[in-house]
C-alpha cells in the first residue's frame, strides 16, 4: 500500500486561526491522513501537544513565522512575505516535502500562489475554481468558474468545460460528463458574445471527455441535468452567493411568516432537522473546500469561516485528489483537447 | 378627476390566451379600469359577453387577427406580422386610443415592438426590464437589467443607474434611492471591467436622483440594503433564475428530508400556509409584470404563464405608471444627468 499523502494544513488561514486549524489537523490525524501544520511554531506546538494529549498523531509542525490577512493583496503572498504560512505550505509541496496544500486564508492570495508557486497546468490559460450545488437527482453539479476570472475569453470557459468534466470524474461521476454553459435562455441565440462563441465551439468539436449538452439555464442549476456548469467567475460568483442569499431569505421569510400569523410555531419546531439538514445541503463550504483547478498541484481553498469539521474535510478531499491523481488527470485532458482550445484561439 | 387610462391588453399573449387573458380583463374591468382587449374579435366578443354577463364593463375588443408566437423572432412582431395583436397594442398607444400596453407575450418581440413602435425616451442607449426582489425590511429592492441587454457597456449600467432609481420612486421608495453595483466583492478591485467602469463614473459624478452606494454582492441581495441593484442582462438573468432554482429546490430538499429520515410530517402539513408565503414573496410574478424601462412609453411584460390575477396585476400597474407619469419622469431623469453619460461615453 502506498503511504497516505502529505498535507500542508495553513495554520494561519481562517477566521478563527489557528484554533480551528488545530482540531482540523487532530481530527484529520486520527482517521490517518497525515498533516504537516504550517505557522508559527511557538504558538501552535503547545496548543498541539494539549489536543492530542498522549496520541501519536501523523501531524507535523513546520514553523512559518509570518502570515497573510485576508486583506493583504494576492502579491503580498508569493514577494512581499515569503515566510508566511501560506506560501510556505506551497514551497514544502515543491520541495517534496508534502502533497497538497489546504488553506481557509485569502482566496486571492491561493490563487496567486498557485499560479507563481505550482505554475499553470502546460496549455492552461487560467485556473478556475469550482463548488458543488446539490441537486435534485442526488448528486452534485460543479458550478465553475466561481471567481477566480471575472473577465473571461471563449478559451477560458472551453478549457474550463475540460477541466470541470476531469473534476466531476474524479469525484465519482460518469466517465464522459456532461457539461452545459450557464445562459440566460436555452436557444442558441441568447447568450453574450462569450457565450455564443463557447457555444459554438464546444458544439462544433466534440470531446472524448465530456458530452456537450448547451445552455442551462439559472432555475435548472439544481436539477442534475449536468454534471458541470460553466461560467465566467463574475456571474459564478453572483450564482453562488444568490443562491446563499435566497436560502437565507427562505428561512427568514418563513419564520417571518409564522410569526404575524400566529401560525404554526409548533410546526416549525418539528421542522427544526429538516431545515438543518437543507440548509447545511446547501452550504457548499459543507463539502470541504473548493479546488483551484488548472494549476500544477492539488491547492483547496475553504471558506475563512470553515468549522473545523469542514477543514478536515478539505483535508480529506486533497489527500484524496493526490491518490486519485487530480493534476495528471487534468494534464491528460489538457493535452487531449488541443483542438477545442485552437479553434477558441482562432477567435482571439 | 382625469379619467382613468386605457389599457392595451394583447390577448393573444401568454400560454393559456386568450382565457387568461378574458378573465384578468373583466376582473380589472370589474375594479374601475379601462381595458382595450386586443385579437380575433370573433373569438373573443362572444367569451367576453358570457365572461362579463349583463354588467357594462369599461372593455372594449379591438380585432387583430393575427398572433406573436413564443417563437417567433422579434423581428417578427415589428415587420413579419403587422397585424398581430401584440404590435397592434403598441399602434393603439402611438394613434392616441390607448395609454399602454400589457402582454403576457413573447418578451423579445415586446422588446422589439417598444424600440420600434415607441422609440426610446432620448438620451438612452437601452431599455432595461426591471423585477422586484423582496427584502428582509418589508419592501422591494429593483433589479435591472434581467435579460434585455445581455452585453453591456458601462453607459448602460449607468444609464440603469438613473431608470431604475425613477421606477423605485414611483414605486414608493424614498425620494433619492440607494443604488448599487451587483459584484463578486466588496472591495473596489472586485467586479469586472465593465462593473469597475461604471464603479468609476457613479463614484466621481453623484446624482440628485439616487446615492450611489457601490458594490453589493449576490448574498445581500434580498437585505434591502439597496433600493435598486444594477447589473448587466446575463448576470441579471441568471441571478433572477437562479432565485427560482433555489426556491424550488429548497422545497424539494425539504420535502425528501422529512419523507427520509421520518420526521415532522405533521410539521410539514402546519407549515403549509408559511411556505406558499414565501414561495409568492420570492415568485416575482406575483407582483404583476415587469416594465420596460427606457422607451417612450409604458408597457409591461408579464410572465407567458402568469394567473389572471398577474395579468389584472399588470393592468393595475401599468395604469399607476401612466397616473404617475412614469415615462415623462424617466425622460426628465435623463436629460439631467447627461454629465453622468457623458463621463460613460468617454470610456468608449
Amino acid at each position: 500500500m502506498l503511504s497516505s499523502p502529505r498535507i500542508a494544513l495553513d495554520a494561519f488561514g481562517g477566521d478563527n486561526c489557528p484554533a480551528t486549524e488545530l482540531e482540523a489537523a487532530v481530527a484529520a490525524a486520527r482517521t490517518g491522513l497525515r498533516v504537516l501544520l504550517v505557522g508559527d511554531a511557538a504558538e501552535l506546538e503547545p496548543r498541539l501537544a494539549t489536543l492530542a494529549g498522549q496520541d501519536n498523531l501523523p501531524i507535523e509542525v513546520h514553523h512559518a513565522p509570518d502570515r497573510i490577512s485576508m486583506s493583504d493583496s494576492p502579491s503580498k503572498a508569493v514577494r512581499g512575505k515569503p515566510t508566511a504560512s501560506m506560501p510556505v505550505c506551497f514551497d514544502l509541496v515543491k520541495s517534496g516535502r508534502a502533497d497538497a496544500v489546504v488553506s481557509a486564508g485569502n482566496s486571492g492570495a491561493m490563487l496567486a500562489c498557485g499560479l507563481f508557486k505550482y505554475g499553470r497546468v502546460e496549455g492552461v490559460d487560467r485556473p478556475a475554481i469550482t463548488v458543488p450545488f446539490p441537486t435534485l437527482k442526488q448528486k452534485y453539479t460543479w458550478l465553475l468558474d466561481m471567481g477566480a476570472n471575472v473577465d473571461c475569453r471563449a478559451l477560458n470557459l472551453v478549457q474550463f468545460a475540460v477541466m470541470g468534466s476531469v473534476y466531476a470524474r474524479v469525484n465519482g461521476s460518469k466517465s464522459r460528463p456532461i457539461v452545459a454553459l450557464l445562459s440566460n435562455g436555452t436557444e442558441p441565440g441568447k447568450g453574450t458574445e462569450l457565450t455564443r462563441a463557447a457555444h459554438r465551439i464546444l458544439s462544433a468539436h466534440p470531446s472524448v471527455d465530456f458530452e456537450y449538452a448547451g445552455y442551462i439555464e439559472g432555475n435548472n442549476v439544481f436539477d442534475g441535468a449536468a454534471d458541470v456548469i460553466v461560467t465566467d467567475g463574475y456571474s459564478g460568483n453572483v450564482a453562488l452567493k444568490i443562491v446563499e442569499g435566497t436560502t437565507t431569505a427562505f428561512t427568514t421569510f418563513l419564520r417571518r411568516a409564522i410569526k404575524e400569523r400566529h401560525l404554526t410555531q409548533v410546526g416549525a419546531l418539528m421542522m427544526k432537522p429538516a431545515f438543518a439538514m437543507v440548509k447545511e445541503l446547501l452550504d457548499s463550504d459543507s463539502y470541504g473546500g473548493a479546488p483551484l483547478l488548472g494549476i500544477d498541484g492539488v491547492a483547496i481553498i475553504c471558506h475563512g469561516g470553515s468549522s473545523s469539521m469542514a477543514l478536515a474535510n478539505g483535508i480529506r478531499v486533497a489527500a484524496s485528489f493526490v491518490d486519485q491523481g487530480l493534476t495528471p488527470g487534468l494534464t491528460e485532458a489538457i493535452a487531449r483537447n488541443q483542438r477545442l482550445f485552437a479553434a477558441a484561439k482562432e477567435l482571439g
